[in-house]
This record gives structure tokens, C-alpha cells and sequence, in this order.
């Protein structure tokens, strides 16, 4: 049969780890594609950089767009990152000339998935995403496919590296975040701006996708509820594990009466926990289906090799001539599913205060959450350092999402409260 | 798009729970498949046992045979089981009518799957096997598809719910295999014959399936090194939490210089490894890529719910028109690796004998253990009883099989020594 010719736009760390592992691997993906595949095109801005792969026999194309034109190129790889500009250019090009599509851009997909899936769809070839979430995982693979029996119930996962090694050593070590994330910057496993990741969009990117995957709706990056981790502090992290649990970073999707509830923000989950024992830059995904229980998933977010190998998965289902609907269902019988109210959420709650030690304050903060319904599990009240600042830690019975909020802004504005009140939810998994 | 026809061959847990699953998930499963999935023919030697389903529109065959071959259906699913017999003879009926085929059943195809595999592909039609490892855990298609992009380094499985089950209790519960074990059968987590799970030979079915897909080669179930469960005592078990161990029946496949190696049997492993925190009747697959580098698949390893999930999800497979080579590359191109000596493994052990507490044994076993070049690295002698048995536990550095067993022969030997010799291998993960 004859080969797969595949043109790679954009050849930083994710391209140019795509083509080596093309190139490493090519007599064992020939046997397992039943063809060749073969890098035949490439796009970058930079033609003289030494990147560590032969891209001699390449076709070299300085605008990323006229690669999904050229008649050498079968199926392209966008691996140029970005939600719109020439990433968007080059995938719309690409399926409007009927070529299949293999792209590692989250953020491209949760904003723009169902349009291109239905160009994709309209010009019968294959979208495949595989490392655009949870990087060397198969986790699209298991839900399109692998899972496809299944109604979805519920889905948790730990979707950003950075995040989740930033929580690990902070729990580790007991350092602070700032000083954790300026570590990690040196390190190279968090970006100058590092804000994408720690602020939870990256994840939420992956999570809309998800959501979509496991639902069959379409992907609703605003329909999350977004937090990140810059409120976590070392004292948060000490008292999660003084009450057993662990703080993560989890993406969040379950269908509610009320529609479907999408959440990104850190959580308290039990210390044994499988998903609570997923540590430094691994990611986790646990699925919830109606017939297999809980499936976990757990392995590399993020890396040339991981992100590789899910590039190079996906090349080889187009060239084995598997085409499938995008998100699990053709793009448009896509529900467009009632989003729950974020409001309406009820759970357990974590609450932090800064407080001056003096007497009645309790009396006060234990008032205003009997006001609105929240009950207190336990307390935390442990230093006493009359006329100072004191942390008191608590946690609540279920609790409304709303009532809990009205209770935090009433608490905050008490006079000896000295600091926002730092709120994270407890999730039962 | 026309329907289509499921004849289901067998009406046990497995083949209902399909049934069920297909007819609870119809409209879902039409979205996903692009048409209706819907059970047309079915075989069963009771007719008129109830089984919670309804089959009032189905054909009925008492012989399972002449179902492969009704013109009511386009795919067969085999859920009698049996490494011969009436399964072997649906499957190939089914393919020899150029039908495709969908089984859980890994005796046959640890046994018969090459043969099945060149009929399947010579027929031109998929045989779906997901249902047979490690039940709802989509590894199958994590194998052959999701992490196709991986020259395969090594795999590890915890591959038989009910001996997980069975060493979980043990070492919860301080109690014996015996004991456990019949708790088990009473609970219904073990079979009334239970050699099959406890010797190991169930799982040993899958990784020769795992190893398989993974290597690229014919499932080789005779070059599986198989030890079960049965010698690993109460003992055993609280010893190894005391070195900081736990004891899983692992199977594990890697290639190495001397050729593809097998094993399926109990091994220590580091308690805070992944692996070991799999517990009770779940399954877990460990697969580690030249790109990817570790991936867990964590799940439910049997029952009715994920067995139809990964069944069913074969059946939309079909119903999408994939068609896969069986096991990762064409059954022609499968390797016949050459079987690394089991006897050339190399590795840490942990040894345990019962002597009589008398001076002079631990000289004699330090002795022998020399002799063989077999070097000590922990040593336990706990209880002082004179003259009465005690057990000794020893663990080794690294140290070559052959040297080992002909050590523990020796040792078996010594007067003082009244019981065989126990030995687990300590796996580094």
C-alpha cells in the first residue's frame, strides 16, 4: 500500500519530537499502519535551527498555511499551539482539502471543536486529537471508543503537569507557592508565564474536551467554572493532610438533573484516594460509566516522548483507514446540554480564615454559617497567640455552593477577619 | 445506515450482560455507531430460563453452531468459553462466513490466536477481543491502537481479580490462603474449582494476549513461567509489609538480549509503587513505551457490567466499520520471539524457611547461599523458640534464577530445614 506523507506545521518540541519518533520507529509503524508513514512537508519560521532530526528529503514551507495545500502532504499535523491566528489557518485549510487532521492544540479545539469537527466530518476524513489532552494517555481513544458501551456518569482528571507538581513539592517540602512555581520556572516545568497553567485554562481546555468526548456535547470552555492555584497556600496543604485528604488540581464533569455541571478548581480528596496518589507531573483520568464502574488512567501530561506518541497514534488509525465521528457522535447531533447552575453545586466545604485571636470571633463565624445553612464538621483552632493572627480552619456538612458563598462574604467583612476567606471544595471520589 | 445483527452464543453473565447493556444504551449506542446495534439471534442450551432480559424478538438456535451461521446476523459474539470445543467451533464458523467476531474469551485465543487472527483477516473482518483482558479496561485497544506509536520496553499486570482479591484480604485481614479463599468462594469471587484463578492460569491466558500486542509476536501461552497463589502465606504477607513490600500475581512481559520473557507469578513490590495500590478485584496494566514512557490502566476485571462494556464497545467498533489487524501488526508478520531461559532471569529474591531453632542453621544457609554467589541483603530472624520451628526470611540482591534454585534445593536439604523453601521474586518497577 503506498505511504502515508505527512507535513508537520510547526517543529518546536512537539513537531520536531513527532517527526524523530516517525523516524525512530518507522519499521515497526510500517508493519503495525500496514504502510509507510513518512514526513514529507514541514513548516517552521526558523529553517536553519538545529532541532536533532534529518529533515533532509523534506519539502520546506516558511508559511504554515501552503503546507496543508501541498500536493506531497496526505495529513497534517498542527503542532503550532494557539487558539486561532495560523494554527486555526492551517487546520481549516486542511480539512477544507479534504486532508485529515492530527493536531495537539487544546485550546484551538475547546474553542473552535465543533467547527472543525464538522468540516472534518463534511469532508469524511479523521480529526484526531489524542495529545491534545492528558498527553501520552489514550484517554480520547478510551472514550470515543474504548468506553463508547458505557453512559457516562461522571469524569475527574488531573489535566495540567505543572499544577500537579507544583502541589506534590508543595506538599513535599512545605514551601510556599510562589517560591514552588519560581523553582519550577528554573526547572523548565512551568513557562515565564506560567499563568495558563497555574490559573487552570490549559486544564479547562482539556476538560471541555473531555466533557464533549464523555457526553456527547459540544465542547463548552465557557461553561466551566475556572480556579487555579495561586490561593493555595502551605498552610492549606498542611491542614488537608492533617484531616486526610490531598489537594489537586481536578477537572470535574457529571451530568446533574440540572444540567451538566463542568468544574476546574482545586480540590480536597481523600489521601487514598487513587487519583490522590498521582503525583509530580503525571496526569490522571477516571472515568465513571454506567456499565464498567470507575476506569483510571494515569501517565506523562505533558513532553516530546508522550506528546509524540499520541501524535504518532493518531497517524496511524488515518493510515489504517479508521475514521471516526470527532467527538463520539457525528458534529451535529452534538447536544448542547443545559449547563448546571455553578450556584446549585452542594458539597463539603474547606474553609481557611486569618482571624485576630480574640475572643467571640468564633461565636461570630458560627453564627453567620448557621444563618445560611452551613453546617460544621470540624474545627481546626490550633495556635493561641492572644491579639495576633491565627488561622482557623474548618469544614462543612453539605453545603449549597450559594449559601456557602453568601456565608464567606459575610465572614470576610467581620472585623477580625483580616484576609479573604480561602474556600476549597471537598470532593467525595 | 442499515443495522446491525448481533447473534450472541452463549447466555451466561456475560452474554446477558450484554444483551442488557445493548438494550438499556440503544439510543446512545446509535448515535455513537452511526446505526442501531440490536441482538437478533441467540444460543443458549436453557430456553426457558429467565435471565432478566427480553429476547422475545430474538431467533433462538439450541446449537451455537448454526447461529454463527444464520443469515439474521452480521456479527457473532462467542460468550460460552472453553479453549475448544463449541466456542472454537463458533469462532470459526463465524469467520469462515466472513463475519466478523467479537469474544471475551482468552482461553481460545491464548491457545488458538494466530489461527483465528490469519481467518479474521483473510475474511476481511474484525474479532474484537477487549472483553477478554482485563474486562472493562479498554488495554486492548491501548495496545493496538492508543499507544501504537511505542516500541514496547516491558508490561506489567495485575490480570485475575479474584487472586488480587484473595491477597488484599490476606494481608487486611493477618488471615490464610485457605481461609481467604473459601471466604471468597462463599461470596462468589472465586469458583467452586478455583485452580484456574489461584494457579494462575487465567491470567496467564491474558498476558500472553497483552504480551502479544505489545511485542508484536504469537501469543505463546506455553512460554509463560506460571506460578500461582496457593504457597503464599500469612506469613509471606506480613513479612513483606515489614520490608516495605506488597505481594501482587504479577504478569510481566519485556524483551530482552536473550528473547521475549514471560512471567506470571506472585512478586514482592515496592508498597508506594502504583501497582501496588491496586487493590481487591481490580485489574491494573502497566504498559512502558520507548515514547511514552509508563502508562497505569486501573478497572474492574470482571463481572457482568464491564465485560458487556467492553464487549459492546467491540460491537461499535464494527458497527464503525474499524477493521484492525488482530493483534497490532498482520497475523503473517507476527514474530515468533525467541523465549528468554526462564532460567537466565536475574533479580532480587526474598526467601522464607521454616527451621528448628538450633545454632549452626543460619551458617549452613549463609553457606549454600555463598556457594551459589547468592549475596544477602536483609536478613529476619525474629522469634527465639529453641528447638522449635521458626521462620527465617531473607531477601537477596540481585542474583541469576539458575544460582538461586539450586541454592534453595540445597537448602531445602539441610536437616534443620522442615519445610520446602519459599521464594518470591522482589520486582523493581
Amino acid at each position: 500500500m503506498s505511504e502515508l506523507r505527512v507535513g508537520i506545521a510547526g517543529l518546536g518540541t512537539v513537531g520536531a519530537g513527532t517527526a524523530a519518533l516517525l523516524a525512530r520507529n518507522a519499521d515497526l509503524l510500517r508493519r503495525r499502519a500496514g504502510r509507510p508513514i513518512v514526513v514529507t512537508a514541514v513548516a517552521a519560521r526558523d529553517r536553519y535551527r538545529d532541532r536533532g532530526i534529518d529533515l533532509g528529503g523534506c519539502r520546506w514551507h516558511d508559511d504554515a498555511r501552503t503546507l496543508a495545500e501541498d500536493d506531497a502532504v496526505d495529513v497534517v499535523v498542527e503542532a503550532i499551539g494557539g487558539e486561532d491566528g495560523i494554527a486555526l489557518d492551517v487546520c481549516s485549510a486542511a480539512l477544507a482539502q479534504g486532508k485529515p487532521l492530527v493536531t495537539a492544540n487544546k485550546a484551538l479545539l475547546a474553542h473552535h471543536g465543533r467547527t472543525l469537527a464538522e468540516a472534518a466530518e463534511a469532508a469524511g476524513v479523521h480529526l484526531g486529537y489524542e495529545a491534545a489532552v492528558a498527553g501520552g494517555i489514550p484517554i480520547v481513544k478510551s472514550l470515543r471508543e474504548g468506553l463508547a458501551g458505557n453512559r457516562a456518569i461522571r469524569l475527574q482528571g488531573i489535566l495540567n503537569g505543572t499544577c500537579n507538581y507544583i502541589l506534590t513539592t508543595m506538599r513535599e517540602t512545605g514551601r510556599d507557592f510562589a517560591d514552588v512555581l519560581a523553582e519550577a520556572q528554573t526547572l523548565g516545568y512551568a513557562e515565564a508565564d506560567p499563568s495558563f497553567d497555574v490559573d487552570g485554562v490549559d486544564a479547562a481546555h482539556k476538560l471541555a474536551l473531555l466533557a464533549a468526548l464523555a457526553f456527547g456535547g459540544m465542547p463548552r470552555f465557557d461553561a466551566i467554572r475556572v480556579e487555579g492555584i495561586r490561593h493555595v497556600s502551605a498552610l492549606d496543604i498542611a491542614f488537608a493532610e492533617e484531616l486526610g485528604y490531598r489537594i489537586k488540581l481536578l477537572g470535574l464533569a457529571r451530568m446533574t438533573a440540572s444540567g451538566l455541571e463542568q468544574r476546574l478548581h482545586p480540590c480536597m480528596v481523600a489521601s487514598n484516594a487513587p487519583i490522590a496518589q498521582v503525583e509530580g507531573v503525571f496526569n490522571a483520568v477516571v472515568v465513571e460509566g454506567d456499565a464498567v464502574d470507575t476506569v483510571m488512567h494515569e501517565g506523562r501530561g505533558a513532553g516530546a516522548g508522550p506528546t509524540a506518541s499520541a501524535i504518532v497514534a493518531d497517524l496511524v488509525d488515518v493510515a489504517r483507514g479508521v475514521r471516526l465521528p470527532v467527538f463520539g457522535v457525528p458534529a451535529r447531533d452534538l447536544a448542547d446540554h443545559p449547563i448546571a447552575p455553578h450556584d446549585r453545586h452542594s458539597g463539603s466545604y474547606y474553609i481557611r480564615l486569618m482571624v485576630v485571636d480574640q475572643p467571640g470571633v468564633l461565636a461570630d463565624v458560627s453564627a453567620v454559617l448557621r444563618d445560611h445553612r452551613v453546617s460544621i464538621e470540624a474545627l481546626i483552632q490550633r495556635a493561641r497567640n492572644p491579639g495576633q493572627p491565627v488561622p482557623i480552619v474548618l469544614t462543612s456538612h453539605e453545603a449549597g455552593e450559594a449559601d456557602m458563598r453568601a456565608a464567606l462574604d459575610e465572614i470576610g467583612a467581620l472585623p477580625a477577619v483580616i484576609e479573604p476567606p480561602r474556600m476549597i471544595r471537598i470532593e467525595q471520589l
